[in-house]
Formats: C-alpha cells, sequence, structure tokens
C-alpha cells in the first residue's frame, strides 16, 4: 500500500513551539493576583494526626489561605486503589505525606506559614522493608485497609499485602526432574524516578460562578478532572481541565497528585493559585517506580526447550498504590514471550511506609523482566547455548496459546532476534576490547489478553474518541482529548486525518487535551496512543469523508463506491476535473444540513472474550523487540561504559519513523540511567539522594547513541498496521547490559542499579 | 403545559463574573510582552494614495511591527458586500479610512509611530449627501464598484446606489382617487451609535508554529474567522477565535472590524497585540446605523380601512457597507403589520464619502418604522379615529397575505394592541397635566418570509448548532458557538437543556463562543438567538436524551417510548425505583460504546419556500409590539419628558421572563436616545461630536422605568412557541414619542432626534 503521508517523517506539531521555548507549561499562566501553593508534609513515616492548629498562619500577612483536612469532603481517592486522602485526616504513612496547604502571595510567604503551621502527632511504629512488613506483627499502614473501596477485583487487602495474583500452568514441581539445566537466583530492583525534567505544576483558577480552570503539566486531563471531581465532590461540569505542554511525563504524570490540593487552595482564597513541586519533592514525595523482589527459578532440557518456571515477584506499593492492577501483567512479563509448558507464578503488592508509588514508562515491565532475562541468559550458558539461539528455540510463533489462553497474533519476537543476531555476526568479525562483552535482552509488552489485563476490568482505560472537524473553508481540525506528552502522537495522529482525507498534512491542525472542548480520553499513555487514539482517530476521518462522500455524491451524481478524495478534492475516479473541493463541500454541509461536517470515532476493546477471533481479544497486539549491547568495564573501579547498543523493534508499521527512533533513543537512555545510576536511597522512608546532584540521571555525556533497526510485521488491530512503541524499548536495556558484564567479568549482577562499586564487589567477590 | 426549568427567572450564568467584575473582556488577556496597535487613518474623505513613507516609524525604538496594504493580500473584504480593505492600497474614501497600522511596547510610543508615518494623498471630491450622490457628475465613491464581488443577488450597483428594492401590491396610482384621507410628508433620521460602552477591542497572538488566537469584543467568532481567514489567506485551521465577555453589543460587534488589522499586527511583530478603539474612533469610524430620508405617502377610507401607501426610503451607507441586503425587509417594514391592498415601495442604498455603516439593533427597522407609524397617527387624526382603533381595523389577522405571499402565522399585533388600549384607558381615568400628551406605535419585526430576506440567500445566516455533552457523573455541558452578548441567551439555553434532559438549571455548564472548541454558529443577534439557536439546542438535547434512553432501555428491559428523565434519573413512568442515574448512564456509555454521550443539533430554515407549510417558511415568526407613551413639553424651552411608558410584547413564550423585561427595558432606554438625543453630527465627513459629552446617550437620569405587558402567542417554529424580543421593542419608542409630542403641541416632528430646540422652533413655527 502506497501512502502519500503516512511512514514519513513531517515536522512536528509541537516542533516550532518546544524548539523556540514558547510553549506553556502548567506553570507559565499569568494572572495578576496569581498566588503560590505550598504543601506542609508529615515529618514523620507513620503516626496519628492529635491536633493541627493552623491560626498562626492565617494571621501571617499575604497568607490568602490554609487548608487542611476540614476543608475537605472525608473521603478516599485515588485511581485504581481508593486508599489515600487529599489530605491526612487521621493518620499519616510516609514522609512527606500532605497534611496541609496553603496559598499566598509570594513563595517566600508561603514556605514561611508552612512553619507557622504546628501539627501534633502520636507516633506509631512504621515498617519499610516489605519482607518486614508481611512479617508476623508488622505494624498495619493501612489499619482499615479492609473497608476501603478497590474497584479492581484483582484486590485482596489483608494485613499489609494489597493484591496477589497467580498464573499456574502445567505441574512445575514434577517438572524440574525433566530439566537438563535449572537455575535459580533473586533479583532487587530499587525506586527510580521518572526522570522528567519539569517537575509536577498546575495552575488553578476559579470564576465568580464557581466554574473551575485547571492548567495542569499532566498528560491526562480527563483523569484529573475525575480525580478532582470526585476528591472535592465538584461537578465535571464545573471543571475544565486542559494539560498544558508537558516537560517530560514517562508514566509520572498520569493520575492527579496535586491537582486537587490546588483546586482546594484557590476555591478558599478566591484566587488563580500555582502549585509546583520542587525538585526535592519530586523526588522524595511523588509517585515514582516501586522497589521489588524477584525470586525466580528456571529449568530448561538440554536441547534448549524451556520446561518449567517458577516465579515470585512483590513489588513495595509505598504507604499508597497509584497504579492500575496489572498483577496479572506482571505474572505474564516473568513468563516472556516464551512457550513454557509448566508455570507458577505469584505477582505481589505491599503495603509499607515508604512513600507511594506509581507509574513509569512500561509499568511494570522492568523489574520481572529484568530478572527473566538475566536469567535466561544463565540457563543458555549452562547449557552452552548462543543466547539468541536460545531464545529464538522457545519464542512465540504465530498462533502458539500465551498462558493466560489466547493465541499470539503477528508476533515480532523472533524476527526482532534474528535481526539482532545478524547485527552481532556483523560486530562479532571486529576485533574485541580487552574488558569487554556482549549482552542481549527481548521484551514482549502490550502482549496480554484483555481479560488478563488490570486495565480491562476498569474498562474505561481501554476508551479514546476523536472529532475531526472540517471548516467552512475545507481545512481540516482534529479534536482529541490525548496530550502531546513529547513522543510526537498528536503528530501521528494528525498524519492519519491527512491521509484518510486525502488532505496535505499542514492542511490539519489539532487542539487537544482540553476536557470542555475536546473528546473524551483516557490518556497519553500505555503504548496505545498511536494504535488505540489513531483508531478513534481513524474512525472518526472516515466517518467525515463519509459525510464528504455523500454529499459528493448527490451533488456530483455518482454513486458514493466510485469517488476518492485527493489532494482537497472530492471527485469520481479517473474525473478529477468533475469534482468539489472540501471548502465547497463543507460550506455545502453548512448551508444544506445546518452545521458543519463533524466525524466523530470512537475506540473500545470489549473485556468480553468474543471465541474465534483471538486478534480482537488483545489488549494491544503484542509488541516485540530485542536489544544487543557491548560494555566496557573498568577493571579497577568497576566502571561500566557502553560502547555500543543495537535496539531492534517490532512496530508494526512506523507511522512516523523518526518519532519511532526517538521513542527507541530516548527509552534506552533511560533504561540506561536505571541500569547503571539511579536510585532513590531511603533511610526509614526518608530520601537521602533528592536533588539531581546525587539522584543520578544519565547525562549526554553517558548517553551513546542508539543503533536501531524497525520491523513491520503488522498488527491486525492496530491503524495500519501500527503498534506502540513508547514503552517497550526501555524494557530489555538493563538486563541486556547485565548479560553483557557478566560476559566481560563473569559476574552476575542480580540488583539495580549496577554502579561501579557494585561491579568492582563482584569482580572482588569472585576472585576472592 | 407544566414545564420545570422554563418560564422561571433563574440566576444569569454570567451573573457572577459581570457583578464581581472578574469577567474577562477582549482586552484583558495579559502576556509579558503584549504590544498595543494604533491605527493610522485617512485624513482626507476622498483621495488617492500616492505614496507611504513608514521608515521613520519603524526607526522609533519600541515599534514592533508598521503594516501598509503591502503587508496584505490585495482583496476586497466585506461580509455581505465585499466593497473595502483592510487597509486601504488605492484610494480612501471617508475620513479615517485605515491606512497604517503600528504595534509598539506602549500607547505612547504607539501614538508617536502613527505621527512619523508619512503619506501623500492626492484628493479627490467627495460627496456627503444622499441627494448629492445622486446627482449628475456626483464624485464616485467606488470607481470600479461594478467589478466588485456582491455576494447577494439584491445588489445592482450603479454609479453610487449600491442596492435598491421595489414591492409593489396593487394600483397604487388609482388608489387615491379613492382615498378620504391622504397624508404626504418626509421623514429624516441621522446617524446613530450603537451606544455600547466597551469600544471595540481585541487581542491577537501567533504561537510559534503560526496558530493564531484571537480574543474578541465581538460576538461572532465564527464570523470573526472567516474575515480574518479571507481578508489575510490564513486557512481557518490555523485560526482560534474566542469570543471574551462583551461590554455590549446592540448590533455593533457582529462582523470583523479591527481583528484582521489586529491579527496583521501579531504575525508582522510576533508577539501579542492589543488593538482597542478609542471612543473618538468608536464615535467617528465604526459602523454605525445609517442616516435616512423617507418620502412616504399614505391614503384610508373614511372607515379606516388603509387603502394606499407610496413610500421610498433612501439609506446613506456611507463609503462602506456592512449590512446584510435587507432591502426587502425595509420595504417590508415601511408596510408595516398591516392589510394595505395598493402598496409602492422603494428601498435604496447609496454610497457617500461619509464613515461607513453597520447593524444597530432591529436593522434597518427604526427608520422606515418612524416614519410609518408617525405617518399613520396623521392618517387617523385627519380620520378623526382614535390611533389603535385605526391601527386595530387594519392590523393583521391570522392567515392574511403579507406582501411578500406568505401566510401570517400566529400574529400578534392585535393582541399586544389591546392590551395597550386597555393600559390607555385606565390612564386617562387620570386628570391631565398641562403640557402633556399621549402617543402610541406599533411594530413588527422578523415578519420576513426567508424568501423576501436578504439573509436567507446567503443561507449561512441562518444557521445554528449546539452538542449537549454529558459527562462521566451525569453533569451536563452544553456547547454553543452563540455568544453571551448581555441579553442572557446562554442562561435560556442552559433552560432549554435542563427541561429536555430532566435536569436542574444548576447540573447544566455552558461552553460557549471558541471557534475551535464550540460548533459553529452565525453569532448571538438578530432576535434569533433564543429561538434559531434554541432550537438547535433543543435538538441536541433531545438527541442526548434519545440515546440515554437508548441505553436505558436496553438495561432496564423497557421500551423507550416508556421511558421518563426527572431529577437527574431516567426510569419507566411511574416506576422511579426502578431506574438509572444519569451519572450510571453516562459511564456506560463510556464503557459500552467508549464515547460519552455527546447529543447534536442543526438549525437551518431553507430558502425554498414550501407549499402548503406558510409556517416553515418564516425565516423567523413575526414578532408584534405596541407602545404608549405620554410626554410633557416645556412650553418655554420645547424640553420633552418622558412621564410614563408603557410596552407590550408577544414573545410567545418568555422562557426567563425577567430578561425579556430587561431586553424591553434596555431596547426602550436606546431607543429614548434615538428619538430625543443621539446624533453623530458631521462637516464634510468629519464628526464633530465624537466624545460622550456630546453625543448625548440617554444617561440613569433620563430613562424612566418601564411598564410592560408580556403577550404569549406561541411561535409554530421556536423552542416551546418562543419567539424573539431583543429587537422590536426599540422599534416604535420615536413614533412613539413623537406622537405623543404632536398630541401635546400639535407640532408633527419629522427628523431624529427630536431635541429642545426642534421641538421648540416647531411650536414657535406653529404660533409664528
Amino acid at each position: 500500500m502506497e501512502y502519500r503521508v503516512l511512514g514519513k517523517s513531517v515536522l512536528k506539531k509541537d516542533a516550532a513551539e518546544k524548539a523556540t521555548g514558547r510553549a506553556k507549561f502548567g506553570g507559565d499562566f499569568l494572572f495578576p493576583d496569581l498566588l503560590t501553593g505550598k504543601v506542609l508534609r508529615s515529618p514523620i513515616a507513620h503516626g496519628r494526626i492529635v491536633k493541627i492548629d493552623t491560626r498562626r498562619a492565617l494571621a501571617l500577612p499575604g497568607v490568602k489561605a490554609v487548608v487542611t483536612h476540614e476543608d475537605t469532603p472525608h473521603q478516599l481517592v485515588g485511581r485504581w486503589v481508593k486508599d489515600r486522602t487529599i489530605l491526612a485526616w487521621e493518620q499519616v504513612r510516609f514522609i512527606g505525606d500532605p497534611v496541609a496547604a496553603v496559598a499566598a502571595v509570594d513563595e517566600e510567604t508561603a514556605e514561611e506559614a508552612l512553619q507557622l503551621i504546628s501539627v501534633e502527632y502520636e507516633e506509631l511504629p512504621a515498617v519499610f522493608d516489605i519482607a518486614d512488613a508481611e512479617g508476623p506483627g508488622a505494624p498495619l499502614v493501612h489499619e482499615r485497609l479492609a473497608k476501603y473501596e478497590c474497584e479492581s477485583a484483582h484486590f485482596h487487602p489483608k494485613g499489609n499485602l494489597l493484591a496477589e495474583t497467580h498464573l499456574t500452568l502445567g505441574d512445575v514441581e514434577n517438572a524440574w526432574a525433566h530439566c537438563d539445566a535449572v537455575w535459580e537466583d533473586t533479583y532487587r530492583t530499587p525506586v527510580v524516578h521518572q526522570g522528567f525534567i519539569q517537575p509536577h505544576e498546575v495552575t488553578a483558577a476559579s470564576d465568580a460562578s464557581g466554574r473551575i480552570t485547571v492548567w495542569t503539566s499532566s498528560k491526562a486531563p480527563f483523569i484529573v478532572r475525575q480525580a478532582v471531581s470526585q476528591g472535592l465532590n465538584i461537578p465535571m461540569s464545573r471543571l475544565r481541565v486542559i494539560a498544558a505542554a508537558v516537560g517530560g511525563d514517562y508514566g509520572g504524570k498520569g493520575t492527579a497528585q496535586i491537582e486537587p490540593l490546588c483546586v482546594l487552595l484557590a476555591m478558599k482564597s478566591g484566587k488563580p493559585v500555582r502549585l509546583a513541586l520542587t525538585r526535592e519533592e519530586e523526588l522524595s514525595f511523588t509517585f515514582m517506580r516501586e522497589a521489588t523482589i524477584t525470586r525466580l527459578k528456571i529449568g530448561a532440557r538440554q536441547d534448549g526447550a524451556l520446561l518449567a518456571l517458577q516465579g515470585q515477584i512483590t513489588y513495595d506499593t509505598g504507604a499508597y498504590c497509584d497504579l492500575v492492577g496489572h498483577l496479572d501483567m506482571s505474572c505474564v512479563l516473568l513468563h516472556g514471550p516464551y512457550r513454557i509448558p509448566h508455570v507458577d507464578i505469584t505477582a505481589r503488592r505491599v503495603y509499607t511506609n515508604n512513600s507511594p508509588r506509581g507509574h513509569m514508562r512500561a509499568p511494570p515491565a522492568p523489574q520481572p523482566v529484568f530478572a527473566l532475562e538475566s536469567h535466561l541468559d544463565m540457563v543458555a550458558r549452562k547449557l552452552n547455548m548462543d543466547p539468541i539461539e536460545f531464545r529464538l528455540k522457545n519464542a512465540y510463533d504465530e498462533g502458539d496459546r500465551m498462558p493466560t489462553g489466547a493465541r499470539v497474533a503477528n508476533p515480532g519476537i523472533k524476527e526482532t532476534l534474528k535481526r539482532t543476531q545478524e547485527f552481532l555476526r556483523e560486530q562479532q568479525k571486529k576485533a574485541l576490547e580487552p574488558n569487554t562483552g556482549w549482552g542481549v535482552a527481548a521484551c514482549q509488552w502490550g502482549g496480554v489478553p484483555i481479560t488478563a489485563s488490570g486495565a480491562s476490568r476498569d474498562r474505561r482505560s481501554a476508551v479514546s474518541s476523536a472529532w475531526v472537524k472540517i471548516n467552512d473553508d475545507g481545512s481540516i481540525v482534529l479534536l482529541t482529548g490525548a496530550t502531546e506528552s513529547g513522543g510526537g502522537p498528536l503528530t501521528i495522529l494528525c498524519q492519519i486525518v491527512a491521509e484518510v482525507l486525502g488532505v496535505g498534512y499542514d492542511d490539519v491542525s489539532v487542539i487537544a487535551s482540553d476536557t470542555d472542548g475536546t473528546p473524551y480520553e483516557i490518556g497519553t499513555g500505555g503504548s496505545r496512543t498511536t494504535v488505540r487514539v489513531g483508531n478513534s482517530v481513524r474512525q472518526a476521518a472516515e466517518d467525515a469523508r463519509r459525510q464528504l462522500f455523500d454529499l459528493a455524491a448527490s451533488k456530483l451524481k455518482v454513486t458514493v463506491g466510485d469517488l476518492v478524495t485527493v489532494g482537497g478534492r472530492v471527485y469520481e475516479r479517473g474525473h478529477s476535473d468533475k469534482g468539489l473541493s472540501l471548502a465547497e463541500l463543507a460550506s455545502l454541509a453548512i448551508n444544506e444540513r445546518g452545521a458543519p461536517i463533524l466525524g466523530t470515532g470512537a475506540e473500545l476493546r470489549r473485556a468480553e472474550v468474543q471465541a474465534g477471533k483471538d486478534e480482537e481479544n488483545w489488549l494491544d497486539a503484542p509488541m516485540h523487540g530485542a536489544h544487543a549491547v557491548r560494555v566496557q568495564v573498568d577493571p579497577d573501579t568497576g566502571m561500566v561504559t557502553v560502547k555500543d547498543y543495537f535496539a531492534c523493534h517490532d512496530v508494526g508499521f512506523a507511522i512516523h519513523p523518526q518519532n519511532v527512533e526517538g521513542q527507541i533513543q530516548g527509552a534506552v537512555a533511560t533504561g540506561l540511567g536505571c541500569a547503571l545510576y539511579e536510585e532513590v536511597i531511603t533511610d526509614k522512608g526518608r530520601s537521602l539522594n533528592p536533588n539531581l546532584s546525587d539522584y543520578r540521571l544519565p547525562t549526554t555525556s553517558d548517553v551513546m547513541p542508539v543503533q536501531m533497526e524497525i520491523v513491520e510485521i503488522p498488527s491486525r488491530t492496530g491503524p495500519f498496521g501500527a503498534k506502540g512503541i513508547g514503552e517497550p524499548p526501555i524494557i530489555p536495556v538493563a538486563p541486556a547490559i547485565a548479560n553483557a558484564i557478566y560476559d566481560a567479568t563473569g559476574v552476575r549482577l542480580t540488583q539495580l542499579p549496577m554502579t561501579a562499586e557494585r561491579v568492582y564487589m563482584g569482580m572482588k567477590g569472585k576472585k576472592g
């Protein structure tokens, strides 16, 4: 199929605004009487609030509002698990739990006011380690958890265990006896931050009639609207949430973290309020990626066939859980894109008094896949097999059954592994430098039947809608609730509209992310925007085209089936001289029907499994990729330098190749940080490195260019065959590097980040 | 029919914002780098531009842009008649014609820059009087008029005559012989300003990608978008026009007067620009109500039956015409709501070198109706008949044929006259003060079959569309392109939504007047918002209700026909316990169909006359009213004081009675100003009184309370029977006062305004 607009790296719609620094972010909205908001947070990890006295703060000149739980409806909030409060009203559960907030004329006054609020706590014993949290007599993080409203059937709260899921196939216990190689190990990953440069910031203003507008750094304005509406009992019709430009999201800006507080301050003060987190707050108190412990045991036959996998992954969810209950996904992820007849996997979430946890790019995949793909390497070595041959032997083919029952459709796992193999063959012709090694790892993302996904049970997670307007001059406006979080989704959506309507890319403008002015959308994320939002946009554009054709057919006296739309004109195929321009048709629509053409589209994956329609039963088409990396390890310091990086991903169809490459390059950079540098270090719940000097994000001097290869095995459900790409490339980075370090040093690192110290200690231990 | 929300004077949606001074008008949008725009205008009334030199202005520090015609596409612009330019490129045609514009860091610098632009003109002979303009050898205002593109078939440009329309019935010339009373006179009306307090102001900003946002004082954002798009060759998809709060419109803010210039400055400077007119510019150069001369001759039989009417009305349209070509309407208006068998009316528009003319409340009615209703009084007196009895004898009944052929449907003329008669009977029981007199006058508005309306030929004038969104919490948002210009239309539209959907008025929010976020709408005006926009809103709400009922029927297993929606719940009639809330249904829609409920509606009156469907053939249902006024005339000074004012109007159904009363009170106040005080006085095209000291608007000390009576004879086409009310009440004010002055003094004033001086001179002339 030859496309005119798709498959081309057109100029991104947001490029000029961002490149010139003119884009407006959540804190860039000016008002003459704008106040600054600040949050007072709990200094203790667990305790009861005895008394809050705000009188001295209120008396400070320049303070316009002080709010405590008494200003909130006393109800639990949370997108999936309603386990937290806008402001603590009985207990605080982590160092940083919001207790009060102020709005004042400037930042200094607001800070001073925080000092003047006195809060009396009765301290309770706290727990910071997931092993302790499940131990006998452990302090309960949520005393009344059983009463909490959980939206998902996945949650079975019991003590500090929030949720647990099992995946079993065959008979693992008896399978070990048939294995020729068995490997067992335990893997640990730390808390990491999403790494966006713009901290959370939001501005809220209430008009005199009580209508509230919120400009937010969130990528999901409809989710924010829902959270503010539910948390503060404000009807959605009085709330307008606009996603301003987003300075990086990576999963951290998909739910309402500070918006309800900001709205509360705006309502209380009667003035516009800007609330922005400091870097210290970001790195201490926001919803970051969870720490995990994974125990894994895998067995295979001598011929390389995987026979059995037993695993348990436990996520430290902190004091509150802001994640969708995708423990089913964790099980599938720990299983990987491989045929394994005997499986016994448990995934668990445990509360502690650490700061709460949320989404980060590809949740909850990097942690189990670090374990799995490191582990496979060890099994392959035991079998003396090439690690790619080993994976290829076990990887899914078309029609294989997933452990959850659905059949695999159009998988890219083997093709990406083969391309990686070819790359490595070329590379291995070169001479090896000293202290270097190669590692590979693969990944599967989205390969979850909808029945096994937490998201699917709350079906709304799978909802997108779009409108395509044809203005009376024939120009096109796409309206979508999706947000430009940086990866270029709006550009791709415009390409789809242009392709369907037969106009140029520049003829399509996009209005996005405004709960009043754009259609309902669950938010940009989950590697679903091109695919799911794309489908709704394609439908909307096709609906608009159908209306254009209906009008044109009656005017031109031809049948709809013979019409084409090319270059902004609709005409009978082969008779381009006898046609009507989109401007003429748009005016006809207004003059003859009373309204311009509005095409609508809605995308919904149903949770009901449809027999015989396996491809319909995927939440998204499975996305596969394989990476290869060459590292050099300094034998004196343990410092790891990445020398070569190769990433191959199946994206179904690359609508915008440069965006695909950008996603891969960016995700590998983040994965590199998580593999080698990043860790939020805490002591009894208190962050010890909440700044960008001590929390070590990779910089331009750390990040290497990635050699990329794009595979296009079309999806059956994405628009024009497209699959997602936002998340997969972060997943295999850490295990690929771990495998390369092993290849270079013989040291198996099972804990992230793989700092120079840990590598050095590993090398020393091996020698010792 | 018992309504829950309709017919009640609920709190206006914009009340709090306006009352607290927090509403944002077109000039209230702040940017750190906001520039001030200023316009350089022609100092001569007619001339050729020889040379423009902007170099010295550009060199002035702080000047960021200077634009002349060279920065514009050289094309003619105008909504109905394309006869003007954004910036003059060959000729200037009135004192004030825009020649250049600047944007600078502040107002002083912008003013100084204007002084530094040198323009060399070659002056041409000018013409300021419509009689002169049609005389032999008159200078041509538009030398190349015949080439101009006129959108309406009404225009037959010839010399300085822009347009001419005739209405003939029967045989006037032979009819005079059968008349027992004949009266002939000539009436004159001056140029008047719409009288809004907020001058035109607009802010425009272009983003780095070239998308332009315009915040305007206009009530018609889609018209502004069209004008800017056409005038500057910008695709509509790159233009977002938002109607900010409007500080009074009264017809003067319905087309683009300064928006294209402001956008041009924003594009040239690359910065946001605010352009606001001064009061002097407002009262000198904007599109105000035209001066007219009307010759009228009417004959009647002794029994009071009108037999013949011959009239000619000529409008001085100034240098450019910004009005719809409703000369047909002028003919119908000069004919009035009366049966007259023999008619010969001509209506004409003539160009002069006066400033251009546009719409003002009830265009073009007050001028012909001043003549007609004054004249009828004189004929009644000749016949020695009571003026109301005389009108009642001739007034339309149901089914009468209009001169244009359509049948009169549900007229309110007789009922409003009778109520006025009753009022007068009560009043006349009181003792008469000295030097006082009573006058009455009636009016018809909108009583024009669509085939006879200029608006109908450009069918787009009759287009409204609306969307009703049901949010996922069941709250309702109405999206409309209509603008809150002060009369409360948005409030009424929300009442309609609440009534149809069975929710409370407060449960409905409205988002309005944003070309990107709200549906297409031609603009608030023409007394059509409640009626025409109201119909589209009713359709949209009914469409949303149908979708709610479809969902509910399938869930509740009942048939749609048995469902009702009351108090935010949908249930089977008689079984309110078994139902679903709107929140539940809205969530169902999202979860089962992938998108929230969106109801759409579109209103279009077709220009084709449909046989046998007379009520369908009206542009709007005819609106009728009758006024009675008692004045006292100071015999020493001629000063006229209004002592009592009574206004009775048929509004079909008063959806918001307080709004109806507000429209009547406000329109009578404006009518009073036009009757007694207001006139733009010019000398060779130069305004001599461009300030609010010398241009005498009525103040609170002039305006009397109006006694009002509302008649409700339902329209067959308006929502719930409603007819319009915005314009009719201004129409009869001047003739009612003229008739009262005659009653008090015996002086017939045929020229507006009826200043103390003119009344005094009349009394003196009568004595002398």
